[in-house]
């Protein structure tokens, strides 16, 4: 066994969005069966993610191949004031992100919101890269240099459907 | 005449702050004669000023002399809703911004605010340099490389009080 | 058909070296089947490579798995009396370059070197990959961004032995 | 006092220089009254100096101002082999350096170059700044950042002939 292999880190669950941008429809990883997806999760107010890791999904998202997807995920559990949907729709404007971006919802009063929960997010950004079946194989959270998410992807597409 | 020294653009209209950050009082640039001023204009959501004016700002605050100041001026014209008070303060708290920094007033219904308009800005970035003697000696739309903003920190830097 | 699939070029030509650095024995690409090797055609005075090319051939020498090699091979066609074999180890021993580096050879009169001539480069930095049964997948003059890089690179490991 | 003013560190020794390149004629300090002068201490195999200084004296040589003068200095205190003239010219020529070079000379068999003795420099890069008179005012081994290096810039050029 190649020890750099990505392990199977168990079926991805499914995003829970209040709300998306930059998609006319709701997105469900189920319907994306057969690709590879690049979940990008983060705050707006969030350093290492405006400054590293959006501009690494920008990069990815590029990279156009039909069988890769790029989402975003926007899951807010501190500033909640400050990261509202307006202001992320105003964000997402000014550095031009193309890539759909869920709004990850909040579950009654619990300030961490729901897909965070289900994938137990350590913090933003967190890169997990989803197989074409649909489990999680790379949970990172931090920065990941491109060599290395290259490496993964171009792992991950080497798979079949 | 040295083509490269920096000319005179005019008494520096004082700032029309509706509140301050990082400061425990008001700052007037009249009460700031004798030193340089280095009053960085920006908005938390223009990527110019989030990836390159807010690190030099900081940049030139670490320099740390006494007769140099920087000031951020946070001067909303566009997006007023997602760059309220409260979301400048969680940005300035996850980005580390030290220095103080005002938040240009609005006056009536005008969307671009006060001192954006007494200093003509054309939008963020915009950095300012302010003579010991209270004049604007540089005015600069948009990127400006540390070695020209050094350059010019220097020469006022060396002119008498 | 994927279009990003990386094409068949035709079979790697042997690298026809003069001398060898950072290794104790000449290693003939014969002897690398079963891996994917990234062979880096570079020139010592070459600023695209010693900006770009060769600080990323070392990250990507330090991905460290086994079933990949990084391999340089130093193909002078410019300058050759500045870039003697001498200069070339005072080059490799202060950037710290670890990786096997070949000494690509001259034969006859010359001006361009053997290996070079064989894999009809166009010039330096040049990136070779070459795939786990001994042929050329991707060949590509200038820079190539990591993500890239580690797209292919990933997509040729996981192909079978 | 200002802490952050540049103290005199000295009389700038000449430059003993076995040949020039990038000018017609040697320059000596002496005709430079008047003028400030950045002069940068490299060795072409010196990765700081290829990565960071001499990149930096590039952008200051295009400041281009009358008054400031950007000169290079070849002071090779190992690998002598690897580092001729006829090395640096092409070095020079491939990573387009324009401003003026002075090969340090040799005396005798010393191993460190004259120039290099009598400013007693411990290594390379250098960044030395010489003030109108011909003082040395900053002597700075290893990395200068470009805010600072253009404050003290700033500060130089603002003194009297």
């Amino acid at each position: 066994m190649n020890p750099h292999d990505l392990p199977v880190l168990g079926p991805a669950p499914p995003i829970e969005a209040a709300a998306w941008l930059n998609t006319d429809a709701p997105i469900a990883l189920d319907g994306l069966r057969g690709r590879v997806v690049l979940l990008h999760a983060f705050q707006m107010l969030c350093p290492g993610c405006v400054l590293h890791g959006l501009p690494q999904a920008q990069r990815a998202a590029q990279l156009a191949r039909d069988d890769l997807i790029v989402l975003g995920l926007h899951s807010v559990f501190e500033h909640h004031d400050a990261m509202t949907p307006a202001a992320l729709a105003a964000f997402a404007h000014e550095f031009r992100l193309r890539f759909p971006i869920a709004i990850d919802a909040h579950r009654g009063g619990d300030p961490v919101p729901a897909t965070m929960r289900a994938y137990a997010l350590q913090g933003t950004p967190t890169t997990l890269l989803i197989d074409r079946t649909g489990r999680v194989r790379l949970h990172r959270f931090g920065a990941l240099d491109d060599l290395e998410l290259g490496l993964a992807l171009g792992g991950l597409l080497a798979e079949p459907s």
